[in-house]
Parts: C-alpha cells; structure tokens; sequence
C-alpha cells in the first residue's frame, strides 16, 4: 500500500452524535451519561483499526434562537456537553492502539495547563493523545466564561501562535532520556537535559520548567481545523492532521488542492467529515437513512444556525433574504456563509436557503455516503484516489450502531481494496499516522525551547 | 457503630509519595508513570473501604532553593507533577466505591470550566467525586501562567467564594428529573427544569445554562484546607469534608476544638494528615521506619521549604535567624511558620529551626504513628475518641507498599474495634461520608441557582 487511507471517528461527548436527532433513533443507545457507552464505541473503532477518535466541544449549549435556551433542552439539540478529556480518558483505557484527539480552547484555558493536560493524558496512553486546536468565538461561550468580547478573528490567530509556541515548547524541554531513576544513588534524573521554557510573547508569557516528562510518541499530535485565509496559515504551521468539511466531491477537490498549496511542505493529513450510511444491500441502507431523516425537527436547524454563525435566525422570516451587513456581520464559521452564498447562488440568501444549503441540523450537513458496502467504499475510494482527500473523519448518524455497521461492512471491503491496513502499524498514535517524533514539518520542528522572545 | 471514622488516602500525582524520597525505597514501584500503578492502588484502597483517594497539586517544580530548579529534577524532590483530573480518572475506572477527590485552583481556571469538569467527572464516576478548592499563592506557579502578581490573601478568599457561589450554582441548574429522553415524541428533557444561573458578582460572572445534568449523588463534594482565619470562614460556608495538618496529639486537640467552633453548625468531617507505618510487630515497624527515614537528604527539606513559604532558604546560613520583617513576608502556608515559632520556642527562629521544626522534605512533616497494628490502632483511636479529629488522611511512605500494609493489618484491627465500617454504606461518595445531596450545612444549600447580585 503506497498511501494509507486515514479514519478518524467523529466523536461528541454530549447526548447526540453530531446529527442532533441521533437520540431520537431506536437504535441509539440511550446511555450516554456512561462510561460504558463510550467504552463500548472505543472498542468497535479499535476492532476497525481507526487511527483515532475526535471529539469536538461547545462550552455552552446553543441559545441564539429566539435567544432562548428552552427550545435546546426540549428537543436535546446537543443540549447536553461533557468535559472531553474525561470521556477520552475512558475510552483510552478502554483500549491500546486506538488514538484519541480531542479539541481545547486557547480563548478560556491557560497554555501552561492545557500543556499538562495533555503530556499527562498522553503519557497514560502510552503516546496516542491528539488536541484539536480552537480559538472560541461564540457569544454564549463568552457568557459562560464572563468575558464581554472576543478578539478580532486575525489577532486571535496571532494569540493562538503565541499559546501554540508555549505549549509546544513545554512539551520540548525534558529530553527524553532525561529520567534515571537511580534509587541506590538517590540521583532521580539528570539535571541538564530538563530546560526552562522562558517565553515571553506579545499576549502570553509562560516560564517552566514543565512537570510532565514526554509520552512515547515524544508529544501529542496536532489537529486543526481553520479554514480561513488566516487558519490556513495557522494550520500550515502547526496542524499534523487536518479536519474540514467539504459540502460534495467538486468541491473537495477544489478546495483539497487549495489547502495542500497553502500547507506546502506540511505534509498534514486532510480528512473531510463524511456521513456513511451502509446496509448489506443498497436498497436496505436507503430504507436506513430514509428512517434516520425523518427524526430530525425544524428547530434541530434554527438552533444550529443560530449558534455557529453567532446570529438569531428566529429574528427574521424564512424567506427574508440577509442584507449585506448582516452577512458581513456574521462572525462564527465564515466557511458556513460562503458555502450558502455558493450552493444557494445568491449573493443575499434567505433564512430558509440557510436551512436548506448549510444542512445544518440535518444529515446533509456532510456529504451522505449511503449504500451497500461496495457503494460506501466506492465513494471512498474517489475522493482518496482522486485528490479530494487523504482519509476521512467519519460522523456517527446513531450510535453506537453507525461505527458498527461501518466496522463490521465497510472497513474489510477497504481492506480488501488496498485502500486501508489490516492492522496497527505501532503504539502510538504518531507511528500510525506515519509522523515523526516532534512533528513532521519545520514549523514543529522550530517550535523547541526557548521560545520567541 | 456511633461515629464513622473516615479514611483518606493522600496521594500525588508525580513521582513520590508526599514524602519526597519515597521514590528511591527499594520496595516503592519504578512505574509512577503508567496507569496501571494508580489502578493498583486504587483497587488496594477500595478492598480497604477508604473513603476517597484525595490527589494535592502544585502547578510548578519547586525552583525556589537557591533560585534554581536543578537540585528538584536531580533528586526527584516533587520533580513531575501530572494532571490530577487524569489520574483520577485512570483510578475511578478501576473501582465502583472509591471516591477521588482532587485539587484545582481557583486563580488559573475558569469557574464554568471547573463545574463542567467535576460535573462530568462525578456523572461519569457514579458520584464519587470531590473537589478540594485552593487559591494559588506561589511565585513558581505564577511564572508558568504567566501572572505576575498574586491578590492579597483575604482578597484570594472574597474572589474564591464568588468562584465557588458560580461552581456550585451552575451544579443546582438542572434539576434532577429535567431528562425525559422521551424518542418517540422527540422530546429530550423538560425546559422548566433546566435554569440559567446569571451570576454577577464583583470578580467574576457566569451565566448558563450549564451543560451536565446532575449525578447521582447530586454535586461534588466540597473538600477545604484552609487552616487562616479567612480560610476559616471559607471553610465554614464551603466545606464537607476538611484536611489539616496538625503536628501531634495536644496541638490536634487544641486546634480541632477551634475548628469545630468555627465551623459553627457545619458538620464536615476533620481530617488530620498521618504516616502510619505498620509492620507484624513493633519492632518491625521502628526497623521499616529506620529504613524510610535514611532515604532522605538534605536538600529535601531545604527545597520544599523554599517552595511552600515562598522564600529561598540557601539564601542565609543555616543558623541565622529570621528577623522579623523575613517572618512577616513569608507569603507561603501560614501555619507552618507559627508550627516552627512554637516548636522551638524562638520568635526569630533559624534556618536550621525551620528544617527541623517544620518537618518539611522528613517523615516528620507529619505525625508517624508507627508500630505494629495494635499501636497504630491504639493512637488512631486515641486521636478520634479523645476529640482531636474525625478521622485521618492517610500518607505514604512508600508506594503501593504503605497502603498495601495499612489494608492488610490496620483496617481489619480498626474494624474489629468498630471504629471503622465492614463495607462501604451506599453507592456514592456523598453517602459514605452520610452528607445530604446538596451539602450538609447552611452554606451549601444557599448556594443554589440565582447566586448574587
């Protein structure tokens, strides 16, 4: 196998997957609130031999609509968020090859914990830790935490390389063979190969030395997800891994080539979040995703809306078309209004052509691969054959039951084709992802201690 | 049984016991930095019934002994300090009665990012969680989070108890039956039953709603070790169960009838520190005991002196005295320069007075209760009959082998005096300490949604 095909599962810690209606279906599982129910999906992935699973976060509940909670909490549209790393935890030592990547903010967390946070949880597990990097840009967010405004989307970039250079750095200061453990001489390790940090930024200042000696993957992996002309930079630096949603294939490839020219040298896995929905037959699986469409709620996408695009989408009627301030005004994922303005060929869309065209709320939110498993695998193989992709982040429709359909169906026919490995090729999440110790590009590789000054 | 004696174990997440040299006793494990070293004794304390491992945390090395970090890496004085949240996690997975509790500061964390940490920590746990509450008072600390200076001591408290008024607020949001999980109507779980909280206060704000549903013991359990004045006052709002150090029988006594005073009508269980060392016989204990002791070396008590009083002690000679300004400016654990000043009976003790009185980087930071299992039960009973506590936080001195031997041959002496339950009374932590749902005293249960204005 010349290239291989990277599966990342789409993971939430709340009380759906990342389609809000998914706790509506007869098969979910209604154990969300347990450990055993996460366990129990680390163990499917596992037996699939997924790279990893990923778990976004939201530090509040969506409450734009109507600027009100209550509509969340009744139809459950991920009205419940559990700290991540704690449901990583489990399904870690639920597991031991399976990496687990899960998203911290740089906007409400200090890099000095979000350091440790990490180099301990990577340590446990044995070297497969992956941190998602997000700057927070929502409203409700900002509530939550007490803080009245958020900085300008470029200078949060500017920040977040600041935390990304402390972070990184800590994670750089102990050498790994600095540790001796000489009881007899009482010498507990070597002093000169532990260093001090001592950075001092524009925004942030962080002095060491760190606490947590390195995993056996020398660090976490980086995840990142930006796609603005700002992100792309961000990302081009830092990101190991790249999270994106393309809305259909013409696109992917479009927007593939554009991000691996932005990555240059970064050589950065690209998996677009994908929907299978995989039967034993084709006409079975459309019967699957017919039942699974129909649970979803008109509030489901209003919510949404509402929430990542930082915007009340009760305030106007359906067929209202947005002025040109409004749209500029829109400050989440500006991804999401350029998609819309594109799909909907409008330069103004409606309230309901955001419905509509963001899929939000929907299944359509990602592209749907629907059909028997050769169908599934077919689609697959286009978008990683033909320049659309390097691996997939595959979203659950209900759970537990989508990853062990997928697992079960799709996974050996991949096999079978070459496209995907039979088995872990290491221990660490870095080894089977095919990176190096400190980062597989230079932006990593220049990230050590020290520091900017 | 009239009164439950309650048993905690006082673990570190790093590479020692609390007692620094710990690490280089023959007996104790090499793997402090593997899952399945924290499991172990995890399981040794459930078989045990201990009431909850409690985890301590410093969030830097101690670099304050001549203003350098390298003697801490190179003996291992408290050289790696991990996340404790993790650790928690990888020993509450390993049981179903244990409770854990575990420090985080309220000066580098966010209030809405603690609730939601503890929240889900203790839903995912079964409600066997706990949180031991600080306020960070140490230049090290300060230097990695990049702060550069600290709040006034009764001010830390002021802002601490708006942290707290926010934590526990947003834990009393939802109300215990809000979750309907109704699929067929679609309806998730009732609006009327889920609150924001819209805190204000002078430091801090929060609004809600919060994003985890309550556990089954309803909240965390409030852990406190404030030992000032204005801890105090804290500790009788917010605590329900509180840890001290108290140096020997006659000062316990003296100072736990102090504290049951200030305490007022809360009822939280008092629980002083002890190294037990327990062997088949007496003599065997005094030979462990001798063995323990030799580990240390100097530089262990001089390096954690420098970082618990916030002062560098190689910065004088051993024998010159502290004048009194120096006294006045040790911004540090308060209580421990009033042990030193008592123990010797000087009111400008020396460096050497400090090294020997404080007990700091000795076996003898704490009171040994040392012999074999009759002694140590004889001395625990005599501490809890005799009013000097309500029960013990039990430390290390090697590990696992301190708690393995406190199990096998101090636990079943303590039971057969009905000093100490036969089995765990109820599922959650909050039942085995037989504290009510929302908090035991006045304070808790006033602190519930709305908070101040």
């Amino acid at each position: 196998m010349t290239r291989d095909m990277k599966l990342v599962a789409f993971m939430q810690a709340q009380n759906c997957s990342n389609y809000p209606a998914s706790w509506r279906h007869k098969a979910s599982m209604p154990d969300w609130d347990t450990p055993e129910f996460y366990a129990r999906i680390a163990r499917t992935l596992e037996a699939g031999k997924f790279h990893l699973a990923f778990f976004d976060d939201r530090l509040a509940i969506p409450d734009r609509y109507n600027e009100d909670y209550r509509p969340t909490v009744q139809y459950g549209v991920r009205a419940v968020k559990f700290d991540a790393a704690t449901i990583a935890m489990i399904m870690g030592l639920a597991t031991s090859r399976l990496g687990l990547g899960l998203t911290y903010s740089t906007t409400y967390h200090e890099p000095f914990h979000v350091a440790r946070l990490f180099a301990t949880m990577d340590l446990m597990l044995g070297g497969r830790v992956a941190w998602n990097v997000v700057t927070s840009l929502n409203d409700s967010e900002a509530a939550n935490f007490g803080a009245d405004q958020h900085l300008a989307h470029d200078l949060r970039y500017d920040r977040a390389d600041e935390f990304m250079e402390i972070v990184t750095g800590h994670w750089n200061t102990w050498e790994p063979d600095a540790i001796l453990r000489d009881r007899d001489s009482g010498i507990f390790a070597d002093p000169s190969k532990v260093h001090r940090l001592d950075y001092k930024g524009k925004f942030l200042k962080s002095r060491g030395p760190f606490t947590v000696p390195p995993s056996p993957q020398g660090r976490p992996v980086i995840i990142q997800a930006g796609q603005s002309g700002r992100g792309r930079l961000f990302a081009a630096r830092w990101a190991e891994l790249i999270f994106v949603i393309y809305p259909n294939f013409a696109v992917a490839q479009k927007s593939y080539a554009a991000m691996r020219e932005a990555l240059g040298e970064n050589p950065a896995a690209i998996t677009p979040a994908i929907y299978p929905i995989v039967a034993e037959t084709r006409s079975m699986a459309e019967d699957r995703m017919a039942e699974i469409e129909k649970l979803a709620k008109p509030e489901d996408a209003l919510i949404l809306l509402s929430e990542v695009l930082n915007h009340d989408f009760g305030s106007k009627g359906l067929d209202d078309p947005f002025t040109q301030d409004e749209l500029d005004s829109l400050s989440g994922l500006q991804a999401i209004r350029d998609r819309v303005i594109q799909l909907s060929g409008k330069a103004n869309p409606t309230v309901r052509d955001f419905v509509t065209h963001s899929g939000r709320g929907s299944l359509h939110e990602l592209p749907v691969f629907c059909g028997s498993p050769r169908d599934v695998a077919d689609e697959m193989e286009k978008w990683f054959a033909e320049g659309a992709c390097d691996g997939f982040v595959v979203a659950g429709s209900y759970l537990p039951g989508s990853y062990e359909d997928f697992v079960r169906l799709v996974v050996p026919e991949l096999q079978k084709r070459g496209l995907f490995r039979k088995d872990y090729t290491g221990a660490t999440l870095r080894e089977n992802l095919g990176l190096g110790m400190r980062g597989a590009h230079p932006g990593a590789m220049t990230s050590g201690r020290g520091g900017a000054e």
